[in-house]
């Protein structure tokens, strides 16, 4: 089972170690990359090809792991010598994969979604699939990854993870904003003591580091509303939905995120509340 | 010890079976109170004074467990004759429970709040106190309740249910917008899937219960939001926090309360996801 990627960064380092750990070739190419990612490349041990012509010929399985502003540009380039599966992780708009997949003239395509962090240690992050080759692409959890497919059409996968991104993104708003409030009164910890009374077990330690990471990423947690929220708008221009449906909050989720990214400048993740919120105030 | 309540709603019938059991000898009277009222209050065997007075005069502590916008008037009526420590424990202000205690002339006050449903089976709901005789009004702890002190201030405890509110109906606004979204691509039960795995263990079955209370309750909820949202704004007016503060996120949980309420009519909760949001879409 030969498995390429195109880039090679956080995504990519991570699936390849599972996947070479079970027994499959993995291949990268490091035409135009930087050294830091040839360099990563080469500490995973993985295959390097001279470009991602080859590549796109020898894969049985071709991953485009890259930046949501290249995914285009690379589905372009290798379209036409793709000779098994195109998967498309990257973090792009259900229309933009659409988009991307028409370049790949086999057809042999598949959306696929990263739901969650790719680093929580011990726990083999969740691979959302959709596409008519998404069964095909599954094999892969025979080769240690945790694919689950959902959907025959290409673009579910995307909305799936922006409608969870959605929720999560909502949720660390709502959070951060009330503590932020119950700060001002000396209440935060009187707040978390109470919440975590009726919310779930472990409710302080995920929010606190909830709260401490949508603060660092506000302005990509805000960037990505803006990409929800778009993606949500134009299911109401489909008619998906009726016209007065409205994300609201969806669009003060993206609106909080801006104002913290332009209030707050952190260089570094806070250590604790007190600190976050004293630069908060500043 | 004697416990005496004006107004025997759900709260005081609740906490009279805790109090009764524990050895506590409960009051309340039935004095302008509706046949329903003085049925429960016949029901849970409690002592009936003739009137507020009589048992303002009699009680250790006096609770007053009325309808918000009794809760004024209330401490108006029997200020002069409360001899015990009066407890305040009505779904109002941080403002106008400090106007009630202006009226209690032994100036013995407690604000207080019940932090949840009272009703939850087994699991005696937390009441958070705040006042000066805070820590005597938890004696009743031996009584059978479960009171935590968080200050000395009165109208620490009101503001704490504000910001536990604000953190709940966002996120139940949250929760039911993506939702709806993922409803129109057929994605909700997958959104469910893909957050259960991540959020917390029991995180399907309250989602699924906090959607449809959230939209079977949404008129009262966005009344809920405005009365947050006044208290929010009235503390940058205090210049407790900057003018720019807005509390966004609480704003479009209102709107969004009061946008289910206008399009969405349930004459009882709905049984499930599809049920609901078939409504909401009509």
């Amino acid at each position: 089972m030969n498995v390429g990627f195109l880039g090679f960064g956080e995504v990519a380092s991570t699936l390849s170690v599972w996947l070479k750990e079970a027994g499959a070739d993995v291949y990268t190419s490091i035409e135009n990359r930087s050294n830091k990612t040839q360099g990563l490349a080469k500490d995973c041990g993985v295959n390097i090809c001279s470009d991602n012509k080859s590549m796109a010929e020898i894969s049985d399985i071709l991953i485009s792991a890259v930046t949501p502003a290249e995914a285009l540009n690379i589905a372009k380039e290798v379209g036409k010598y793709v000779k098994g599966i195109y998967i498309d992780v990257n973090n792009i708009s259900p229309k933009t994969v659409n988009e991307a997949m028409g370049y790949i003239e086999n057809g042999k395509t598949v959306d696929a979604a990263i739901m969650g962090g790719i680093e929580k240690e011990g726990i083999r992050v969740q691979i959302v699939a959709s596409g008519s080759y998404a069964e095909q692409f599954s094999n892969l959890n025979q080769y240690g990854l945790n694919i689950r497919v959902i959907s025959p059409d290409l673009g579910k996968a995307k909305a799936l993870k922006m409608l969870r991104s959605s929720y999560t993104k909502g949720v660390s708003a709502v959070l951060l904003e009330s503590l932020f409030f119950a700060h001002q009164l000396d209440l935060d910890q009187e707040l978390l003591k109470c919440l975590e009374s009726t919310e779930c077990p472990d409710f302080r330690e995920s929010s606190l580091s909830r709260v401490k990471n949508s603060a660092y990423h506000a302005e990509r947690k805000s960037q990505e509303m803006e990409e929800v929220l778009k993606f949500m708008n134009n299911m109401r221009k489909l008619e998906v939905i009726h016209e007065d449906e409205h994300p609201c909050m969806v669009k003060s989720t993206g609106e909080y995120f801006k104002y913290i990214s332009e209030n707050m400048k952190l260089d570094k993740k806070p250590d604790n509340l007190k600190e976050l919120f004293e630069l908060l105030k500043d």
